[in-house]
């Protein structure tokens, strides 16, 4: 049983939602502040990253071992992550421990000890990150994928930059911290079997610490220009394509949903089925949406060997550019049939559910209920979605390659 | 609201076990086909993955695109996954679906076309998979320390062998199916919001025409001698160990599940401190449980660049050593607690539980309750966990490495 989600704020500025889950013995909470690789200083890209290796570090008056002991102790299965827009804090557990688990995951967030000593470690570990993306041709991709479709900083690598690493210091770090670490514009979603009068007094008690300061505006910048290939010695090739599409936060975003889903949503979707399928052509092949909050694009990926390279790009740009052909009630349906199971299987789940709240807030400012989603996907049409991928094919899109040799890209430059 | 799971057997040899859960709207199956690659004959690795590609390309009278239509259309996820033992068909939706889900799995199952037009895009995607793990060092690692680990034809590799498949024919396929795909020690897991009655009469009608057959023994084979090096040109090494365990059917399983849970558990497991925090010697570090019916194996894996790879092996060989150093009550309470929450979370998923069902009917013949794993894993003592990893130290550990050169392998031949 849910119920609905009720919200508050901190008189620092944190803003708080909590979704009761009765049915559920779990609770998941998911705190996003807006810290992310798009704050890095140029040539310093990198330091959100090594500031997220310095959280789990030593905080309010507890070693690193103290820390993790205190929070394994709790069950609690947990993770930071520094994506472009935020530092996120996820956690989860039984609902009986969540509440004592909610100030150890304050004290990391308000008090690190962000101490000399285990910053040299903490580069070290984000420079071996980088380094492995080698060896992840798939991953590194997907990073340049991102670095060519969205200016700076919002395509910055929030992962670093192996060239700027070197240059980081401590300091940075702290300073990092110091200005982004904040609770103006950060959202902490809660989702499980709680009760809320008693999460509001927690929440108090381990966030309410956290000094409130204003966070400046982002300058915008450029992008490089696509295509771009990157040589790298194997019988493999990686595609990636990207172009334009709304995001999260506009009236027609369930329109791009839908013709995503047309083209990848499924095993019966268009690229699968002619690409992987038919053809043969390529193992992995898949499209999906990418947004941030004012701006959307659509990723599409392919792996392939290098010999079948050339004909799995032609075949995928020819497939996305055709996706306006011959939509059919039979296919819309299958994709709303798909979307229902989905949201069904994440109402079940406190962890997608408290991401969920996070997300909307940041996007909406509002929650969007499941029965919501599920109301607006069964309202498409397919003269909307026909006319959406009409007026939102590619009208220029984004080549990166890695693999021996570059490819003939003539399917994609002719386009602009 | 979890009820006790209900089984029965059809006529063919088949056994259902059904697990309902009242609170949820989702529902999950899971159907093991003791036809995976340690089926596969001498010289023809790849034919029990070459066949789990064909189940969706057309049965029982549907085409590719009619089924995989249809099942798009009941909002069906699902996936075909080959491993040793089984050819695994999973699938969830939502509860109300379920019921009319089930009849299309078993046309996969028991009514596949194995058309010969589709025998070459099959074989062909086959291939590329396994091409493509020339980009996924990491992935090509698991397959090599396995191969080390387990005698032939517990090594083999499901996924196939590139050498072998030229040979392999659509003959092979059928033979493949016609010998292994049978009911007769196949399980069928379902866990959901589902009436037992209904799923009784369903299974009948979906799976009740698939003819028995009795399965033939296994001939058991060799393994090739460790430590393995794999040149890869790149700047990272990737380093796999193993070492001999207990199988789940054990009476001593979750003295071995401890053992590891203390080297890997958490974030204040030994090597994740040790290695990982402290000494920042690699990004990716861990160890984790493998079991087949009559033996187990503890594989680790680190991923590290090169200059450091020495010092990673040698550093994480000696924490395996010493793991029975110094185990504390609070380090023991840590890894219960992690239990505990992970065992919550997994009730709440019906996927998760509906391989459970199978899999403890594989392994043991009856299914153990998370209730009865929690008071398992509560009644576990230091001295008894301290004793186990003292008893089932290391003999000899296999050695893989996969990066630009071999490393001094000491520290694990020493053993010996």
């Amino acid at each position: 049983m849910l119920q609905s989600p009720q919200s508050f704020r901190l008189s620092n500025g944190l803003l708080v939602i909590v979704e009761p889950m009765l049915d559920v013995q779990s609770a998941a909470v998911t705190l996003l502040v807006p810290a992310g690789g798009v704050r890095d200083a140029d040539g310093r890209c990198g330091t959100a990253a090594i500031l997220t290796e310095m959280f789990t570090r030593g905080a309010g008056g507890l070693s690193a071992r103290e820390l993790s002991a205190a929070m394994d102790n709790l069950g609690l299965q947990r993770s930071i992550h520094v994506g472009n827009a935020h530092v996120t804090f996820s956690a989860a557990t039984t609902a009986d421990r969540i509440i004592d688990a909610l100030p150890f995951i304050g004290r990391m967030v308000t008090e690190p000890h962000l101490a000399d000593e285990e910053f040299e470690p903490a580069r070290d570990l984000v420079e071996q990150s980088l380094m492995s993306l080698e060896d992840e041709p798939r991953q590194r991709l997907g990073k340049v994928l991102r670095q060519y479709s969205y200016a700076a900083p919002w395509g910055n690598s929030s992962e670093g930059e192996l060239t700027d690493l070197p240059a980081i210091t401590n300091e940075d770090v702290r300073r990092h911290y110091q200005q982004f670490i904040r609770p103006d514009e950060a959202i902490l979603g809660i989702a499980g079997n709680v009760n809320f009068d008693q999460i509001r007094e927690t929440t108090e008690t381990a966030f309410g610490g956290w000094e409130s300061a204003p966070v400046s505006d982002l300058a915008g910048g450029t992008m490089p220009l696509s295509p771009c290939h990157i040589e790298h010695d194997s019988a493999q090739t990686h595609i990636g394509l990207g172009w334009n599409t709304v995001p999260y936060r506009d009236a027609r975003y369930f329109e791009a949903w839908a013709s995503v889903s047309l083209l990848s949503g499924g095993m019966s979707s268009r690229l699968f089925t002619e690409v992987r399928e038919r053809r043969g052509l390529c193992y992995a092949i898949s499209a999906s949406l990418s947004t941030l909050r004012d701006e959307g694009r659509v990723f599409a990926y392919a792996g392939t060997s290098t010999e079948r390279a050339q004909e799995t790009l032609d075949v995928t740009v020819a497939e996305i550019l055709r996706l306006h052909e011959g939509i059919t009630e039979d296919e819309l349906q299958r994709c709303k049939a798909r979307a229902k199971s989905s949201l069904i299987m994440q109402q079940e789940s406190t962890t997608s559910r408290a991401s969920s709240l996070a997300r909307d807030m940041y996007h909406l400012g509002r929650v969007v209920s499941l029965d919501e989603i599920n109301s607006r996907i069964n309202a498409l049409s397919t003269t909307q979605v026909r006319d959406f991928t009409i007026e939102y094919a590619p009208k220029a899109m984004v080549l990166v390659t890695i693999g021996p040799h570059a490819l003939n890209s003539a399917c994609v430059t002719s386009l602009s």
